[in-house]
């Protein structure tokens, strides 16, 4: 079907929510687990607009995730004894019990990366810790822009020197597949109902006649035949 | 030891003059396969050069390959019937055998990344042939720049966010090596005496005392306790 699937990352192949919530238990004891890490990743769009807009040059999500710690720490009124190792939250999320698997088979078929916002050094570090079988690293750093800006989606097919039409790009939000529909490229959704929690709301259902609509990366996979 | 090691790929990890020459002899019968393999790598050199040198913008290797091949294939006479399918012998070379042992336990210790002049698209599809375990793709195509200028090494440890001297160069090239030492990176050493053929004159011993000094990949890895 194509030469190659990218993958958001954050939602789409790993819980972040639980996973950060639970390293803020460990670093901040007392504090709303959950709540915080709402908050810290609610502050993960505003500060990349400012990128997109042109407001501000490319800097890797790494330094904007702790910029955001430092906002999120003072609004919940605490101090993180070590805040470059509960940064590192963003390096240990857990992937969803599908995501190896899931990955895993379509490797057999065709190359797999993420196409997040995630630094290289983000993505390399997290795919070390839940095994994610990627074959290479791309996204906003190789674009120096934050999605759903076109140039990462191409750059990405760029650096794999493939037309969009031979890549497919996985992800559970829908916006991410109407960036990336426009430009040529296949679409894969796969829900992912508690990514915000048991009240999530979004993204519960695809918005369009994506190319493939999965339950999940392991469906996604066997839809492929891979 | 450290917390990353970057390799040179062609001749270091795998074997291109017996791969290439391979294709050659399969697209180009008749024709010296090694003679041209050896003449299509001699021109790897010059047209990389005019690039460093500032004479021409970034172009991929892959690109440098393709009006590498129309070169030599005008120097000896022939013509490929399909001159794309043969330039993908360099997405084709097998590595030598101790490199994927090796590399596999160089990864259960630290990160591991290609840092050659190859490009995301090459080094990506030579991975999948061969069985190279990287974490990410990392090199010439990062920095826009080939080795052996600073910057490819510099933005190879930029992009792990990791300080030079976290991070082990591993080559057969002593001139890598050298580059990478004086921006304070670590050095691995491992003789290829047969990547350029029986007759081969240069690289066949460690030109200074580099960090570690191995037989090959698994003997390095065993060196650093991987």
């Amino acid at each position: 079907m194509v030469d190659a699937y990218i993958f958001d990352v954050f939602g789409t192949c790993v819980d972040w929510r639980e996973s950060v919530a639970r390293e803020v238990a460990e670093h901040l004891p007392g504090v709303d687990a959950h709540a915080f890490a709402d908050a810290w990743r609610g502050e993960y769009q505003p500060a990349m607009e400012r990128i997109r807009a042109g407001g501000r040059g490319y800097v890797a999500l790494d330094d904007l995730h702790m910029e955001n710690l430092a906002i999120v720490s003072e609004r919940f009124g605490v101090t993180a004894p070590d805040p470059e190792a509960l940064n590192r939250a963003w390096e240990k999320l857990d992937p969803w019990p599908d995501t190896v698997a899931g990955l895993t088979a379509l490797k057999r078929q065709a190359i797999i990366a993420p196409c997040s916002n995630g630094s290289i050094a983000l993505m390399t570090r997290l795919a070390r810790h839940g095994g994610l079988p990627w074959d290479c690293i791309l996204g906003a750093e190789i674009a120096q822009d934050y999605k759903t800006k076109p140039v990462v989606y191409l750059a990405s097919c760029a650096a794999l020197r493939l037309p969009p039409e031979r890549v497919m790009m996985v992800a559970a939000h829908n916006d991410d597949l109407e960036a990336a529909r426009v430009l040529g490229l296949k679409t894969g959704f796969v829900p992912r109902p508690t990514e915000y929690g048991p009240n999530q709301t979004t993204d519960l259902e695809p918005s369009a006649d994506w190319d493939v609509i999965a339950t999940d990366l392991q469906d996604l996979a066997a839809q492929v035949g891979a």
